[in-house]
């Protein structure tokens, strides 16, 4: 047991948040990263994998509400939606309270992080691993979309690290090619493209390649508070463009039927809409 | 010539942000604190007030922008402000942009923080020291409003340090009393709460008391990067109901007026209006 210890993130060099660590959990070097769990004083039980704060109990919600909520109710009728990444299961879990799916298949590439989220952080998934809507693969979500039908998935969505270490193929040409292949006709995909305050290439450099096989491309906005630098940006690609401009009653009224409505700590129909509006330190990193 | 060293924050006593310390630029001891300004590798020439990050050069603006912004457009008409703290004159220099601005007040206790931030922080007010529609006073911002004529401000801005030291009586009845006297009758006063994620308690407690003599009171958000833990609010409190609900057109409109449209990098119209939708883990800390 570890006491009056701090844990620095080390995901930029010259700044970055800290956690005074209570008690270690696990720590792990798995064939893909090393991964760290602890219980902290401020924020319950936090992952970190290679040094970069994953997941804390305490805000969670935040990122997993905007991640899985506002594709599916964007797109209004999504029954087959994949989750690449996202090993704590906490996307799994909202994007099953939803109604209409049918189908969730979630492809992990690392199983340590699934079984220690499991064993450490139960609460993030829920009962989602054993719901029977749920398919979670342990594999490479860039093998996966390769080899995925034509039209099987109506929203992916991307809960990556950031485009470096293991994360960085899920940025490439090659996979958001085979998203755009996979998708239905009113398909869309999202993904975590991280704080622009302190990463703007990352919005940046992914925007532009998605926009190489998304007609639409664009990205909403989330204050994480343990993705410290203001706004985080997730990124948006569809084939659709109205699926970024639906109203806020008619949001309302999808996520009343969706059996979303309520449940929500972050989410609402207006900060849904409204996420889209972009400050111009963070539109100026999109394609024109 | 202090070369990689660190500056931790202690705000939180278990959670916090650290910058790498390129140089240290000062180190007083005024009669009210402690100020540190030193030139970090992230952000700037950043201020540090009792060890709680109160500016950095990088993502100043956000800050500013909301701060000032948004009450003298959603009121519309500003002609006479006042400023309670905010030494650095970065307020000061944004309600100076607005062109129906005659007359703009500003009180700050720590004469010290002025006179270092002229020194090392010039570009934070850019010329706003100079303007003659400029009146700043070093002195107490609570001995200020009780003085002041009934009526005498459109718009009142408390940009003060947390609700513990120098800045804890810019959160009592008192002064909220004296506020709502000094105001018009379609004045308002904005203030900074904290970050709700880590100190809820502010936003709780100060927007009961501004409720005793404001009849419309609520908060808006703002995602500083350096003001880490997600959404900070800025504490709303009007004697007009229709301040709050201007539509997004009209607020453009006021703003090209101004002289503001195009001259920010977060505010903008649908920001704005947006920044009045609160996530519920927030809204739920006001007064029904």
């Amino acid at each position: 047991m570890t006491t009056d210890s701090w844990i620095n993130e080390t995901l930029y060099p010259d700044w970055g948040q800290r956690f005074r660590v209570k008690r270690e959990l696990a720590r792990v070097r798995s064939d893909f990263q090393d991964i760290v769990i602890f219980e902290s004083f401020s924020h319950g039980r936090v992952m970190v994998l290679d040094g970069v704060i994953q997941i804390t109990e305490a805000d969670e919600f935040v990122y997993q509400e905007m991640l899985a909520h506002v594709p599916l109710l964007a797109h209004g009728a999504c029954a087959n939606v994949l989750i690449i990444g996202a090993g704590d299961g906490g996307v799994l879990r909202r994007v099953l309270q939803h109604r209409g799916v049918k189908r969730a298949v979630m492809v992990e590439i690392d199983g340590e992080v699934i079984r220690l989220s499991k064993e450490f952080l139960p609460t993030i998934a829920g009962g989602a691993w054993a719901d029977p809507r749920a398919e979670v693969i342990v594999g490479d979500g860039i093998d996966y979309v390769k080899r995925a039908s034509a039209g099987a998935f109506d929203a992916i969505i991307v809960d990556s690290t950031d485009p470096i270490g293991v994360g960085e193929v899920l940025f490439t040409d090659d996979f958001y090619s085979n998203c755009a292949r996979i998708l239905t006709a009113r398909g869309l995909v999202v993904n975590q493209c991280g704080v622009p305050a302190m990463q703007a290439d990352e919005l940046r450099d992914t925007s532009i390649r998605r926009a190489k096989f998304f007609p639409y491309v664009s990205a909403y906005v989330a204050a994480v508070p343990t993705y410290v630098g203001g706004f985080m940006t997730l990124g948006w690609a569809a084939k659709d463009p109205s699926l970024a401009r639906v109203a806020t009653e008619e949001i309302r009224a999808r996520a009343e039927a969706a059996g979303i409505l309520g449940t929500t700590r972050y989410w609402t129909p207006e900060i849904h809409t409204g996420a889209f509006n972009l400050p111009p330190y963070i539109a100026r990193h999109l394609p024109a």
